[in-house]
């Protein structure tokens, strides 16, 4: 857990609570206790990751999402539902196998990353060379490189506020590129995960401008373990890779908007996102089905206290995994009109523990309000500021004020783009933590007398 | 962890310890010392998986498998090494795959069951009928079965001593052929594991006398729970399922043995057994490498403090998955040898916690000593009677004493016959305390003074 100090601006947050008249509206402890029994959130995350299952973006699986999230939101009674298309490049997994040929033949379980080059149907052949991390791989001579496999690892360890998924992501996010300018004919990184099943993390990478694509996967933790225990005996490795994929141009995707619509038009909106695409092996329900869960949910439970002031608008964005497109078409189509705040849950759903803030300068009173909410159910206001996620990245980016409910991720990256990113990772009470903690913000945020940017 | 309660034979074992003079060479506490430490245990094991991998009974792995072992059995210093070969059917696993095909189109994870039938390579397509268990296939009517996909779950869950695996185990071993008698094409049943990962736990059946052989398989427990929650949705569901397998006749496997050469050729043989083959998906670690690492280790361990009495024969069992022909066919060569005792190790390498004894009338006083030489260790003496394994079987059936020491199975049906089935599971502390109970065991078994049977 981190530790907090004393400093100026929380001081001034908790400081001014007492001196703040809370608003008539703000039951927190009626909103609290009827979002601890929600069953909505469930109901949606169950619904989902069941009736569609997977639904990789811009493919017909995430457009039967894109119709169910639809005929749900208008089934529980939201205003102005409607998908709004857009298109976008797809990539697609083929046939993705990996075998050690030598000195010790047997399969090794892989999942080709996103956006990997193709090998041919029949693989391709090589020799591994072992990079205990992404500097040495960074560090070695073209020489040692090309013509070969480069085989990553890293040392990611579990952490509760999912700090090493930055750091060492960038064996996924950089590793190909970096391999492919030194004249890799291929990559395999050890999955960025911190369990250990033979369920390999895919997840996106980009190619660098100029580098030319070469097949890309992650072993699982336990294969790559093994490779390492093979590569370590100082024999070659040779290892045979067959990761056949194809990628197709301007497909159809796109965002699922619904609306509890405010009292007061001129009062700005409150967006609370999520996302409805997933990746393609596990049904994802912790990534992102229960997100989409709790906004929705937490929403509700908001509309249900009284019609709040601002309008708080969930949005399902269609495409997330694969490179915030939907965040991107969102901010195209809305990135004008007048918000207020925006929030993201894209972290599974094990409880909310910290609240991280972006507000304008001068309204720390709101903060504070949320902050004494959020108490209750033993979450801490933190002294970082809010970054928001892939799918309200453009809004922020341009300003809107961000509050983060950051949840518990000290297991998250057991199962995060893996096929184990199933419903039963779903715990029911933390899950209506997190529409408490969501619709506690939500009521304090929506319905908050102050006025702030363009509102 | 089950009561203990106090009856009269506990009482005479216990009772009998301090009036029986120790013999000499019972140097317990400096055994275990030396056992606690050991490494032989972890590098076989480790050796074993890395080297070999998976190694399925009468296939060329095996072969690779035989070779490692009798190479290290002779480096590690045992006599007599050899390997002992003998024929045997081989059931090979091809591809399989499954998916919904409506109302909720996805693939769902299997594994074909040993002797599954197979598909033809294009797969079949049916309409699911849901058991919740065993029982409730085997009380439907034949009318409710003809024609469709069985599907059987069971609420097995974890248990120290893995009780279990007998019960809810009949779902995999009866099921098939319970389903095929009733005009089922095809039969899938929840996994018999207690994980939530993907990973799909395999296992052998066989079909019963005149029952046709239909594609059998094994879902993971996630894709279980996600098909009982389509089907109680209550439209058909329809599965389409390609499980591909092929049988070959008169395959060679063999045993590997080696020995620790007694003093007293007349006092009998002591067997320590364990199995070299494993699963196809895992690289059998828990299942069993650790066993064959602990037998040879705890063996070593003994005759570092001094020749035996007894000779102690390590038995690694080329063929146990599938059906027990190494057992059998160790039986067939060396079942007419005088045996003083027998031992198996086939239950990953947790903590042993209980041992059970099988124990000629009149020698209590054996199995006391051992009680009090394992009470250190955390280990209580059971009113269990022993059973031995698989590799033993016909040995014990035969009417041979047997000690069982008993690991603790809490996650061991979280692995067992599944992908998982890999080198990180295996805890070194846990392994090494193995091998010392082991070593106090067979160290007072190979130096019991005492005469039985028909040594």
């Amino acid at each position: 857990m981190q530790k907090i100090r004393s400093i100026p601006l929380l001081a001034a947050l908790l400081g001014s609570v007492t001196l703040l008249p809370l608003p008539a509206f703000a039951d927190s402890a009626a909103i609290r206790d009827a979002a601890l029994k929600d069953e909505v959130a469930m109901a949606f995350t169950e619904g989902l990751t069941t009736e569609v299952g997977p639904r990789p973006a811009g493919t017909p699986l995430e457009a039967r999402a894109r119709t169910w999230a639809v005929d749900r939101l208008k089934a529980l009674g939201f205003a102005n539902v409607r998908a709004e298309s857009y298109t976008m490049p797809v990539w697609l997994r083929g046939r993705d196998e990996a075998r050690v040929v030598s000195p010790f033949p047997q399969t090794l379980v892989v999942a080709a990353l996103g956006n990997s080059g193709s090998t041919p149907e029949k693989g391709i052949d090589g020799e591994i060379v072992y990079f205990p991390t992404l500097a040495d791989l960074e560090a070695a001579p073209e020489s040692a490189v090309r013509g070969k496999i480069a085989f990553v690892s890293h040392d990611m360890r579990a952490a509760q506020d999912g700090s090493g998924y930055g750091y060492f992501g960038a064996a996924r996010r950089q590793g190909p590129s970096i391999a492919s300018r030194k004249g890799a004919i291929g990559i395999l990184i050890r999955s960025i995960g911190t369990d250990h099943h033979r369920v390999p993390h895919t997840g996106v990478q980009m190619w660098a401008e100029g580098v030319q694509p070469i097949p890309a996967g992650a072993l699982t933790v336990p294969d790559a373990e093994q490779l390492v225990r093979m590569v370590s005996r100082g024999q070659p490795v040779r290892v045979h890779l067959t990761l056949t994929s194809r990628t197709l141009k301007d497909q159809p995707s796109g965002n699922v908007i619904g609306e509890i619509p405010g009292s007061d038009p001129g009062a700005g909106i409150v967006v609370a996102a999520c996302h409805l695409d997933s990746w393609d092996q596990g049904t994802g329900a912790i990534d992102d089905a229960s997100g989409c869960g709790i906004v929705t949910a937490a929403a509700l439970q908001v509309a249900k206290a009284g019609t709040p002031r601002r309008t708080i608008r969930v949005l399902l964005a269609g495409a997330e995994e694969v490179g915030g497109n939907g965040g991107r078409a969102y901010f195209t189509a809305h990135g004008k009109e007048p918000h207020a705040l925006v929030m993201e849950s894209d972290f599974g759903a094990d409880r909310v523990w910290r609240v991280d803030f972006k507000l304008p300068q001068g309204q720390e009173a709101l903060g504070a309000r949320v902050a004494k909410a959020l108490a209750p159910l033993g979450i801490t206001a933190s002294r970082l500021p809010a970054g928001g996620g892939s799918d309200i990245e453009p809004l922020v980016e341009a300003g809107i004020p961000v509050i983060d409910l950051q949840q518990d991720g000290t297991r998250y990256f057991d199962i995060h783009h893996t096929p184990d990113d199933t419903l039963d990772k779903i715990d029911p009470e933390q899950l209506r933590q997190n529409v408490a903690a969501w619709a506690l913000t939500l009521n304090e945020v929506a319905n908050a007398p102050e006025t702030w940017g363009k509102n």
